[in-house]
């Protein structure tokens, strides 16, 4: 299947053949993690953890079901979610009186518990994030990872004395995102949502999205600023040093499976999957290549060879199933496995390895002697080109839009005279639309694409996916 | 708060009190997880993951909404379970066609899948777990850990060819629940349940239940055997090498966040937690001791230490909050930390930390040449003392009983006949039951407590929790 031919057939075929997921559970939009797809996620919620946590963010975990009335209380909130929400409304033989809904998203479920966990600006900055799944009954189609229903989801949850502490906040999710966005080699770009597509009851809405090889745009994160709109419903109150009383401010960081969808979609080839190693469930596997009458030598060879790459904390695998050589290597490239360590008559007999990557099919010989040295550098050697090459690829996808029909597939840059209208205008008559406004410092001034006006915003205009 | 004079109470206040659980989420029996008791359970995950992936089980992850026909495939494990399921009806604003429970367990939800995934000799055996929130209507009194309606799941399913290979397994899952257990520091005792308390639709129920210090029992995990009473009515069969099609066998174990309630009400003492090191969220609290004029010195210190082990994988905690050493203290061991280290001044002179053991208060010298091992070591004592205090006190509370009269709190060993008039007729009488058939062999006879009959049958009776 050509990537680049049919992008979303290779997707659906690439994400199934190859054991990240599987489609075949008898709900649309819920799907199976298989042990390949779920380790590939528990290495991605790893890193994530290791991001909040050295940054003194405590993990936590609440309730999977809200009360309807605990729900309703951010009207803006509830506005946005309504359509999307499941609802269990018999538990046994009951019809239960106030009916619960599968969380969307925690807000409704953590902050009257909030009220009572902060009492004072001594309790100030709570910082929290939960890894869980929840529940958007999604109308439109549905795509592994990127669209579903149930939604493997990592949220942070913070409350502040004051909205600059809410600010820094917000920079230090950007730094980790950063840190996050290393692991998986994706680069992405940060754009401040137009006010009608922020997070329904937010202040404002930070976007991180990630270019897809078609041209359009994938949301894989997003942080929120709310001042304190959910805090004045929910009676997030606490006492300053001089004893007035104050709703806290807050903000949100969500990320989720979609990180996955990207990697997949960023970093794949027509061969099927490349998964860069921070993420690789297996990062090396050894393939003994045995020849006629020393097969014995050499699997105790390889096997060595993987003990010794296991001891030394790399994700190895030792390939010894009774098949052929090149059925193996087929397979393991397919999975996106990132290096292929052969073992056979020469390599036994002289002391070394051929090492083969993933990425680009480079052949190399590690002596025997700097093994576990060689294969990390080579590990790290394949995640610095992937995120070389993610970047120039998506360099290449980004470009001026000085008229409407300019706009066409990757990120358009144009100047925006602000106006909702206008705003809408672009996506009515290009079927592209406004992501938002770049991160950064804005330069210049153009007239709006839409209505001619001068202006001095620039802004970022895709297909999302 | 008098451990041994109500150990309910105490439970509960000792587990709320102290951060493992915050019982103030409007819906009964879903509780929150703050931090310090979400890390703990994490750290269980952490054994339990440990324990399966070295013997190549693989984690998945599936759905959590079960469609109802594809639940009720079959019959006895519909009818066990059909009064505690939660049920979704409703999604936006559409009614459901079929509608969706949340997994009780999930059998149902796996199975047809496993019918695809399996077709030849060469696919078994499949082992498989997944760690999950699973749902149950309690319409009993509910319990921090011990009796919830979200629960923290552990679930392994494994598929056979033959029945002999499914007894395998089995006895591998009491291998890994006697691995995990050494890192609760928990004793254990495995009793097959009689046949009207097995686990709806299996062939037989293997319990792993723990003694509580008040006398009552707590089934921490289950094996079942299913011989092939599920793979019927799923279509789970497999071709063997002659082209035969046959069923599998298949095998659960399942483990809950129960496991960290028999913890508490295990090892807790009247002055509250007391957690075994290699579940202790902070094994090592390191406290600087400061007199006048050389706080900042003896902070620095404390601060070396703190890093010193840290940086050898120690969970340590440097505790330079500006408060008094002995508020610290008080706090701390509440939590249960297993190890106080306390930097003063003569210790900052001399070269050495002050150790104070949790479960024993014991002092020691620790000196600061070799701190990491000294640590070490003494979080191994701890755990083997644990450890041994507890075999201990779960010995004591073993008893034979000759008449029904005699049976009491504890665990209760009697002659049963083996028939189930009999079985509940202990029930009855004296408000405890049978937990099952203990592991091990028989040996002698007597006569039935409740009929006389002479068997060559001993079954293990109590209150259970």
């Amino acid at each position: 299947m050509k990537k680049e031919e049919n992008f979303s057939d290779w997707y659906n075929e690439v994400v199934e053949e190859n054991g990240l997921t599987d489609k075949r559970y008898p709900i649309k939009g819920m799907n199976v993690w298989p042990p390949y797809g779920w380790k590939t996620m528990l290495l991605i919620d790893a890193i994530v953890r290791r991001e909040f946590d050295s940054r003194g963010h405590d993990e936590v975990n609440f309730p999977l079901l809200i009360p309807e009335d605990q729900f309703e209380k951010e009207k803006e909130h509830i506005k946005g979610f309504d359509s999307q929400v499941f609802w269990v409304t018999k538990a046994g033989d009951n019809e239960l009186d106030i009916r619960l809904l599968l969380r969307p998203t925690s807000e409704t479920a953590m902050y009257p518990l909030f009220a009572t966990w902060i009492r004072s600006h001594a309790d100030l900055p709570l910082r929290i994030y939960q890894i869980v799944n929840t529940f958007r009954y999604e109308t439109k189609q549905t795509r592994a990872f990127i669209r579903v229903r149930e939604i493997h989801f990592i949220e942070g949850h913070t409350c502040h004395a004051t909205f600059e502490d809410a600010e820094r906040q917000i920079n230090e999710d950007i730094e980790i995102m950063r840190d996050i966005a290393k692991g998986l080699c994706l680069p992405f770009r940060i754009h401040t949502r137009p006010d009608w597509d922020k997070f329904p009851g937010a202040f404002y809405t930070k976007a991180i999205d990630t270019l897809l090889p078609d041209g359009r745009t994938l949301q894989i994160a997003s942080i929120h600023q709310y001042r304190s709109n959910f805090a004045v419903p929910y009676g997030i109150y606490f006492e300053e040093e001089d004893g007035t009383r104050k709703p806290v401010f807050q903000t949100t960081f969500g990320l989720s499976e979609r990180m996955l969808g990207a990697v997949v979609a960023v970093h794949g080839d027509d061969m099927g999957l490349v998964m860069p190693p921070p993420i690789a469930p297996v990062q090396a596997v050894v393939v003994p290549v045995p020849v006629k009458g020393e097969a014995g030598s050499i699997g105790g060879e390889a096997e060595k060879v993987w003990k010794r790459l296991s001891a030394a904390g790399v994700r190895a695998r030792l390939d010894s199933r009774d098949i052929r050589p090149g059925n193996k290597y087929y397979e393991w490239e397919r999975k996106g496995v990132p290096l292929r360590i052969e073992v056979g008559r020469r390599e036994a007999a002289e002391k070394f390895v051929t090492a083969v990557r993933r990425d680009s099919g480079e052949k190399s010989r590690i002596d025997g002697a700097s093994l576990e040295d060689g294969v990390k550098e080579l590990l790290d050697e394949i995640s610095d080109s992937l995120r070389r090459r993610a970047a120039e690829k998506e360099k290449l996808l980004e470009k001026e839009a000085a008229a409407l029909a300019d706009i066409g597939p990757g990120l358009n840059m144009v100047w925006w005279c602000g106006s909702e209208e206008c705003g809408k205008g672009i996506d009515e008559k290009t079927g592209s639309s406004i992501l938002g406004i770049p991160e950064g410092k804005q330069e210049g001034s153009g007239r709006c694409i839409v209505c001619g006006k001068e202006t001095g915003t620039r802004a970022a205009v895709s297909r999302p996916m």
